[in-house]
């Protein structure tokens, strides 16, 4: 069998069996052998961030690799910004980019780049597969080094004809290594602060916020009353009614030190020690308030539940108290703003939702509004890079077939990756998005303010707004093949989502916002 | 005055006086300064890829640089893809790309990553400025390295604070440095090969594409029986009625061989030695005949016009004879092919029109049937790098007021940078865009028969091909304030783009093909 033939047969027999796509003539003996390979599940995407982002909300629903196959330095280009994301998730990603021929690459023909520069930028592990015979071992490296842990984009670099040429064998991929074990002095460190009297918290992040281990942790907070943090940008939270709920670092870093201020001991769960997302000129880039001593009770990447375990045998015992706030009624009508849109959502959220949100500025008061909402996902911007609601949401959708996903997606953000909508379509995914059209850059108005620069004229001012003309989300979600409408009231907004996420398929609703 | 301020100054005086963008908030210093400089036109694009494929557009039409504004790693990341056809084009931009303060960058925030990596994959000069009193004279090295010769892109990166601080004066860059002198060895290698019996031929790009070497080179073919050949992707080829036509190569190996086939010797005048665009199994990636001598009469960024003289004078007088081929009728009506859709172009293009051709499959027969048109320049894909048509047409627009630009733009490149659309109807660009929508990665589909990978069964087309469901190009130029229409006759599409042609501002043609 040919090289092709072999990565995909390896691919399938590491458990990755979904591949998110957008090939070119170097990957055409890989798209010819899906046909050999019916447990490969293939799904195309017009544009390359949507087959990165997609493999990071897959790997975020699934906790396994999807494959995402490109096409040269310029595919993979494409493909960074969602891939930073994925890596800034810790997610698994098997990103898989063609190359030219071996010996066609010292030609230097209209398409050759420096690929494995392109990859460091992303990548924890690359590798260029030189030999058909050894592509199915280094498939299964990159599988490998993907699930890590922590889980990281691992990057193979598959030259045309290695890809064609015949004499490769199928592989069977070790399973993922463990974690590595816990550190005991780690634990016994965090306990004796945790034992003191002085204010303390967790601050948590990846594998601890799934469910079982806010569980976890919320037991630990009510036994020492040390606060349970979460970082800005978790991966994936498990949250809404009966679920241990931490608060979340707020982006701006005036409000994250606020939150921080006071704190004695800081005991960092699979989360890193904080910073602000930007520096601002005479504002301080680290958040952690001076005379607290940050413990780093589980690294990303080390077992988060065994470290949780090991610290409750160390501390008196707690119950875990979730907290039970309402469900908020539907906004009462009117214009919509940020409060209604947070309303809308709370009302109306679906038990088992996956909520991708890159709602930005407009979509402050939602996660608030659905804190008593049933229980769900909840999947946020953990790199910075705008463009991932959509794509995200494709690949959730892909790996959690019966939950609806609801993609919150600011206007401007959605314009980078929009493509996303036509794989939605095509496969008719459970996907509702709901656009937070404020018309303008509203997060740069602010930032434009934060840095210090002067108010900006009307020529800058003009760099920052959607308007002039403005976008019609509608046209373009019909334009791909979804289904599409536009709020301009409250009350439409709470029909139109109602029906939007309670049909089967994608839709799109158009929520313009005027305060 | 702060570092923005004075690099926008900087950039200004030394002839960059547009700036393409798209920035976050590392750059709201220089956003902020645009009100201080009002010499510099920004123009804002939905995204990164827009932003670099219209500074490559301007460049080519205006023949210098333009900036084009990205945030951190990511921004650039987006803006790869165009940014590697502008290398290949030896376009000249200044990228200026924002990051971190630099106090920040240890801390691993979450945008974070390895720009100076990204950067080289496209650029052939990277500086990372580090001192406010130092980024004017950064500024002033960007711009006269992207000038060249040959013309390339620069890659300024601008920590924030370095943009903030006050301090900075800025300068007056010096003049881009001369051509080097013409190499007396080659010019009369070159002579002798072509006033030998044998037969030869010139092989054409970049500045020796433009109307008066086009003519300098027609005389010198005419006088030696040398045939005249142009790359397969020109930069820019000004062309048609009155012009002498190079007959370019093609882009399959097999046809280009036929081209080449017989020859013994090739004269290089601002082109490399030709190889083909992808390997083949069994096919040589070499495109030059066995025992053809290859003379680089003056490779890319030496002077063409005085090697071309210098040439003239070694060798008999001839006299240029353009072809005058008949400019052809409208279509007779029917559906739209190939054919229909080359004599609808051929019989409306305007004089001095600047064609944007991302036309791929469907638009094969457009350039022969504009070959008797008035005169016109024809921009192609020069890198391979699939979404530089609409992005293209957007910038050579900014470069060329009073002249109209015409993108040919196939359905699967288009959806890589639709976002173009938007900046084309905010700054009401002249731009008449033509989607050919054949439904289909229709390349991809005769590469895959071309590279040997089997036929493809159901799962493989499904991957190449654009329906299900279908994309609706008028809604979404409608979306982004364009005005669209679609022809499914031929008919149809000659009132249309009569229409688009003529009426001032932004309009889309999607034509729907059928065979």
């Amino acid at each position: 069998m040919n090289g092709a033939q072999a990565l995909l047969r390896t691919l399938v027999a590491g458990g990755v069996d979904a591949c998110f796509m957008n090939p070119g003539t170097s990957e055409m003996h890989f798209v010819a052998a899906l046909d050999d390979v019916p447990e490969m599940r293939p799904v195309l995407g017009l544009f390359e961030g949507v087959v990165t982002g997609a493999a990071d909300g897959y790997a975020r629903m699934a906790a396994r690799p999807a494959a995402a196959l490109l096409h040269l330095g310029p595919g993979l280009g494409n493909g960074i910004a969602n891939l930073h994301n994925a890596r800034r998730a810790a997610s698994p990603v098997v990103a898989i980019v063609g190359d030219h021929a071996t010996y066609h690459k010292p030609l230097d023909a209209p398409l050759e780049s420096d690929i494995d520069a392109l990859a460091s930028n992303v990548s924890s592990w690359v590798r260029r597969s030189l030999k058909t015979s050894e592509l199915p071992g280094d498939a299964a490296a990159a599988i490998a080094a993907a699930y890590g842990p922590p889980g990281q984009v691992a990057t193979l670099i598959v030259p045309a004809d290695v890809s064609w040429s015949k004499g490769a064998a199928p592989l069977e991929p070790r399973l993922p290594r463990a974690a590595p074990p816990v550190r005991e002095e780690a634990i016994t460190a965090a306990a004796a602060a945790l034992r003191s009297e002085a204010p303390a918290a967790f601050l948590i992040g990846g594998d601890a916020c799934s469910a079982e281990n806010l569980a976890r942790l919320g037991a630990l907070a009510a036994a020492t009353g040390a606060r349970l943090l979460c970082e800005t940008f978790p991966a994936r939270l498990q949250r809404g009614a009966g679920r241990v709920a931490p608060e979340r670092l707020a982006y701006l870093g005036e409000m994250a030190s606020t939150q921080l201020d006071g704190l004695a001991h800081l005991v960092l769960v699979g989360a890193k020690s904080p910073v602000s997302f930007f520096a601002y000129p005479g504002k301080p880039s680290e958040l952690v308030p001076a005379g607290c001593e940050v413990h780093s009770l589980c690294p990303p990447g080390e077992q988060v539940a065994a470290a949780l375990e090991a610290l409750t045998a160390l501390l008196p015992e707690g119950t875990a108290e979730p907290a039970a706030p309402e469900r908020p009624a539907p906004p009462a009508g009117g214009e919509i703003g940020a409060v209604e849109l947070g309303l809308a959502v709370g009302a109306l959220l679906p038990e088992e939702a996956v909520v991708v949100d890159e709602a930005n500025v407009s979509g402050l008061f939602i996660p608030g509004a659905t804190a008593g909402c049933p229980p769900h996902d909840w999947l946020t911007l953990t790199g910075g890079s705008i463009g991932m609601g959509l794509p995200l949401a494709t690949g959730a959708a892909v790996a959690s077939p019966g939950r609806r996903v609801l993609a919150l997606e600011a206007d401007g953000s959605a314009m980078y990756t929009a493509q996303a909508l036509w794989t939605m379509a095509r496969e008719q995914l459970d996907v509702t998005t709901v656009i937070l059209a404020n018309r303008s850059y509203a997060i740069l108005n602010m930032e434009l303010q934060r840095v210090g620069a002067a108010a900006g004229g009307e020529r800058a001012r003009r760099m920052l707004d959607l308007t002039g003309p403005e976008l019609d989300f509608v046209h373009l979600a019909e334009a791909m093949g979804v289904p599409a409408s536009r709020a301009t009231t409250a009350d439409e907004l709470v029909d139109q989502l109602q029906a939007a996420l309670f049909t089967p398929g994608p839709s799109l609703v158009e929520a313009v916002i005027t305060r």
